[in-house]
């Protein structure tokens, strides 16, 4: 049963600070719920369905405790739903901590993105090009925000998210960073890498000076228009097209 | 002075119904407002500032007549604005009508793009691409809608965006096209193109068979990962800095 508790804990979850608190976020949806069941990143903690998903999905929550499985109605659903079409499934998930050793491999670091369509974007362009890991800025948005998770469209569960101190990591590991940036190398010259991190900057503000200084190059995607600049995930998905 | 009738008026423009009784969009923030204003693409019916960026943009402003530039005040700014970090200003333009010729250079058609995220990103794409053309079909979302316009970042007004039946469109025009889909030639393998038209699908539907079928050439980006797929405006971004 969907008791007034579990309602409130299920809200709380809608903030930041909830989220820390409780070590613990919320999905939605049948794509996205059944992705990150099926990566077994996450431990899942409830489940509030209508009976046609659990019916459907037995053998995904057979496992789980009989009383974390809750079956509820549409309209319970778009109480607790953040989306405007609710989708059959509403599921919390606990947080996971994440090691990320980025030596040998492509890697993706992000300096202070801010936007929670863009973050699961990026998420999501990662696991299309097979990009395992995703280092943060500190400032970045919050990777279990209910829009970025919605945004991943699932992927979440198949990439590694680590939020540090970008200067610390970089000093940590010995391994060339490459800068997406206005002025650099064309990335048409630009060959493939089997190795290293691509950099995005902030949405207005790019890469910190600091930051900037540090990679080894810089890439940039040559435009012929009068746009000032493309969108960071965008970007972020050029870039891996044609070095990965 | 900001009358209840303008509130009232520009509040409804929110509206796709008003805005097309009333052949009027809205775009707010410096950035969006300014670029509209340069492109002289739209003719500028109301503009709404505080008195720093009057004063600042005199040169943009001067050429209307005096009660269609209104100084208002931070909170009055906040009352009419839609966005959650209202801007400096805040203006009513005119829609304009767009005839294409999509012969003798690269074009973009949208088969039911519905998010307003990723239309307003298209057209900042096309505009980096210095692609001018793009062709909406008639269930894609408004290109006039809020946040389509500040998606665009000002792009809007550099690209020429046509709403019409697709298949009576490509009737009247002797040009390739290429849709990005799953299953087609590797983006690698694919040359520059001088001409054609990419054409992208719905974000979850992808392409309508029929129009799948007209199709010169099927273009595919080759992931590595277990993503299902990518998200519409960033393909559109990858496919574009290939084949221009």
């Amino acid at each position: 049963m969907l008791s007034k508790t579990i309602v409130k804990y299920i809200q709380s979850l809608a903030h930041k600070k909830f989220r820390q608190q409780e070590n613990a976020f919320i999905a939605e949806g049948s794509k996205v719920v059944t992705d990150l069941l099926v990566s077994e990143n996450f431990a899942c903690k409830i489940i509030c369905a209508n009976r046609t998903w659990i019916s459907e999905n037995r053998g995904l929550t057979e496992k789980f405790p009989l009383d974390s499985v809750i079956e509820i109605t549409g309209p319970q659903l778009k109480k607790i739903s953040l989306l405007s079409s609710p989708g059959e499934v509403f599921a919390v998930f606990e947080k996971n901590e994440t090691h990320i050793i980025p030596e040998k491999q492509i890697s993706i670091m992000l300096d202070e993105i801010r936007d929670p369509g863009n973050l699961g974007t990026i998420i999501r362009i990662a696991d299309w090009f097979g990009v395992k890991n995703i280092i943060c800025s500190e400032d970045c948005v919050d990777c279990y925000n209910p829009k970025v998770v919605q945004a991943t469209m699932g992927s979440l569960g198949r990439v590694n998210i680590l939020y540090t101190n970008l200067d610390d990591f970089l000093r940590n590991h010995i391994i060339s960073m490459y800068a997406a940036t206005l002025g650099g190398k064309n990335i048409h010259e630009f060959g493939k890498i089997r190795e290293g991190i691509i950099l995005i900057g902030n949405e207005s503000k790019g890469i910190k000076e600091k930051l900037l200084a540090t990679s080894a190059g810089r890439i940039t995607i040559p435009g012929r228009g009068k746009a000032e600049s493309l969108n960071a995930a965008v970007a972020c998905g050029i870039i891996l097209s044609h070095v990965v």
